[in-house]
């Protein structure tokens, strides 16, 4: 026996799919049992046949009930008991908004950028002005390769501001640099299985290799760039290099190694991934030139990235392949959709056009530069001469070497952390144990200029054993 | 000897650098030279020292020189001869936009949407309201699982319209079904080995998980689903299935074998990934409630994604992982980041809560109907009873059994083609060899209903052996 009732929220086809149903999972009607015709239960009940009918073939179409030819419908047979959990009462912890990290008065993350640097009227133009020429679009896969205007204009860029000599054809479109280190590690994992880093280096890049089931070798960094010995000695068939910008140490590998670098890679058939993730910032003379462009033709994988200069919070980057390596990448990634949204590839592609990405660049370069003096300038007030300044004159963090301090890197982070300041730790980019002295990574990229001073004042406090350390445990004496 | 022109575009400083660093490489100026001071070539040039300067710091910078404290500039010693290839003079294609495919005035396949389907106004305002309230979000990297508003509205929807039980700290957000599919595929890399897959079923599918290593063993699908005794026979320890709608069949998994296959699960400690595509598209009935609401505490891995009804170009998916997957998945993708746009999750974020999706998904189910019901009859029409169609009544495509006909599917798609009318190949989906009887599969997102009509008949044509053919042959008679 069924009620429907008219004045439930439920359709009425609803309510009867719902109760019939219930009794089929509780055995009520067993298996085998046939079900009422369509036109003698909407008579029972009053209701119209459309309403039986609907429910029927809801029945029907998941499997609760099944039907015969010219006899109607039967229960289905079902072995397995039907879950405890009913859907009204299923046990669920109450929706909270995900738990955000606390924030800090003074942000040193090395990869946070000018919260006002983003240029919000260009990009919206871009994106108006390609929503209007091509909505149709919206209604494709694009390729997996990316865009082929924006790969057009990406080539042309890097030829012109970093040396990078290649075809369209061999630029493909990412997600981030993760993505397109994943990509990467797929490719050459049918050749390799270790992986040569820099150590100190970006410890992001050795966890999609890891994850992808390399060994990664860490090699030793000196201010020629990763160690060339160490690294013919680690036997690994791919180097992982930082050249523009050492990460995090800050150097720029000289000619004379980056041409053994390649020396390298040619004669022993060995591939060089080279991350030129913040090279646009460089704040004296000319960014460097990037390892790929002195020799185009080497084995030498190209990384680039919008997210340092543009926004991280878009998702783009892109990478240059050697010619060996494009057959097989297409062979492996033939049936692939692309990763990232086609309206921001062709958004990108416009705002190249037109001039905004060389704008914005010499923008961010300015910005930047202010912030990164103020910083230096920080340090030398507060620290003096008990810490060496690492690596500036580029990118969005510099490192700071303390001299005399006895403490150490967690100890400084964690009473930092207690006067609302951020450091991120030096060590995750060690692969094995941290340096022998402490090391600070301070990203200027995101605080204004009053905050690194007074950041840094701060900081000093904390490194060097002040005795009154923060406002707020002032505050609480 | 440096020759500096006032009337070049370049710096001068530029120039300098680039005579210098010329006779560096060519030996002219030997390893170990001593260059004159700043002063004495400022005074030899007639120039200022900051072009001097200027030079010598990039020259510095990039390697060229180094500097002996109060001795000035030397040249380095560089091993390694430089690459042949100038800047300016390499060997290079020129620009060509990337090879378009051929144009196909009736195309079938499967993946298309309707063109005009896209909600530009809503998605456009959403998009700038978003930019408009959070624009110091796209200074951040996201987080790697997702934007928690977004996360919030797609558990909500996935109850409501999905079953689907799990709170938004199970939610994934990624970048299309393949990204989904490659997380899991690395997650589940550390236990198994094997990927059980429904066949014929998804391609794309079983190419991610077979170049992250896996065995992929093919179970064969019948009118139930995924054979469960032959998926026991297979050993695998994971089945990927699409129960809502299977693909490319279509049909929807009865009850009682989703309660088996999840029994096999529960008893087996194995782990289920379900596949729910396109399960907004049902044309009679509401749609097929997901496995994961049978038992939400089972091995479940949910897969969804708005590129079916919403757009493909946008790159947007979720997972929902069962709880028992969800501390590996963070330890392994702990140093992430995320690879969709934060921008384009918060404007979907805002197109949800505004009550767009839902709408949208209403339209696009009508719209989709009347193509759907517009392709049935056609194939009525000028197939009659010399075709079956199999998997009618949801999702975007349909697959037709060809009866008497003794052409090949091969024959037919590129005879097909000839005639402008674009197949994809259901021998795509069959892992192993292809059906006996000759299947096509037919998508109609793209088309006009018009189009639909009049391809079925050009197509009808192709496959029944009719001697007029296309328009162009006869054209050319």
């Amino acid at each position: 026996m069924f009620i429907l009732n008219a004045n439930d929220k439920a359709p009425l086809y609803r309510q009867l799919y719902n109760q019939i149903r219930e009794q089929v999972l509780s055995g009520k009607l067993p298996a085998h049992a046939k079900l009422p015709s369509v036109r003698d239960l909407a008579t029972e009940l009053e209701t119209s046949r459309n309403t039986v009918e609907g429910a029927y073939q809801e029945l029907f179409a998941e499997g609760y009930i099944y039907s015969r030819q010219r006899s109607g419908y039967f229960v289905s047979a079902i072995d397995q008991p039907v879950a405890p959990v009913s859907r009204l009462t299923a046990a669920r912890k109450p929706h909270r908004p995900s738990a955000s990290e606390p924030i800090f008065r003074f942000d040193f993350h090395p990869a946070r950028l000018d919260p006002a640097g983003f240029p919000l009227a260009q990009w919206r133009s871009c994106l108006l002005e390609t929503l209007r020429e091509s909505p149709a679009e919206l209604s494709h896969y694009g390729g997996f390769q990316g865009d082929g205007e924006l790969r057009c204009n990406i080539q042309r860029y890097l030829e012109r501001s970093r040396g990078v000599m290649c075809d369209p054809e061999r630029i493909f479109v990412c997600a981030g640099l993760q993505q397109s280190l994943d990509l990467v590690a797929h490719l050459l994992r049918e050749g390799h299985s270790t992986l040569a880093v820099e150590n100190p280096g970006y410890h992001l890049s050795r966890a999609v290799f890891q994850n992808n089931g390399f060994e990664v070798v860490p090699v030793e960094v000196g201010p020629g760039g990763m160690d060339l010995e160490a690294l013919r000695a680690s036997r690994s068939g791919i180097a992982y290099v930082t050249p523009s910008h050492q990460m995090p140490l800050g150097q720029v590998m000289p000619i004379a190694n980056r041409l053994n670098l390649i020396e390298w890679a040619q004669s022993g058939g060995n591939v060089i991934i080279e991350d030129d993730y913040d090279s646009e910032l460089r704040y004296h003379g000319k960014p460097i030139p990037s390892l790929q462009g002195l020799r185009p033709d080497a084995d030498i994988i190209y990384l680039g990235t919008f997210s340092k200069v543009f926004s991280p919070a878009l998702r783009l980057s892109y990478m240059v392949l050697p010619n060996s390596l494009l057959a097989g990448f297409h062979a492996l990634y033939r049936d692939y959709f692309p990763t990232v949204s086609l309206l921001e590839q062709k958004a990108m592609a416009r705002f190249m056009a037109e001039g905004h990405w060389d704008r914005h660049i010499r923008r961010m370069r300015i910005v930047y530069q202010k912030k990164h003096d103020t910083m230096l300038k920080a340090i030398e007030q507060h620290f003096g001469a008990r810490a060496t300044v690492i690596g500036a004159g580029a990118g969005l963090h510099m490192v700071l070497e303390l001299r005399e301090s006895s403490r150490g890197e967690s100890a400084i982070i964690s009473e930092a952390a207690a006067c609302g300041t951020y450091l991120f730790p030096f060590s995750a980019t060690c692969a094995g144990g941290a340096p022998d002295t402490t090391r600070l990574m301070l990203g200027f990229g995101g605080m204004t200029a009053a905050d690194i001073g007074e950041g840094i004042r701060l900081l000093a406090e904390v490194c060097l054993n002040v005795e009154e350390k923060c406002p707020r445990e002032q505050g609480q004496k």
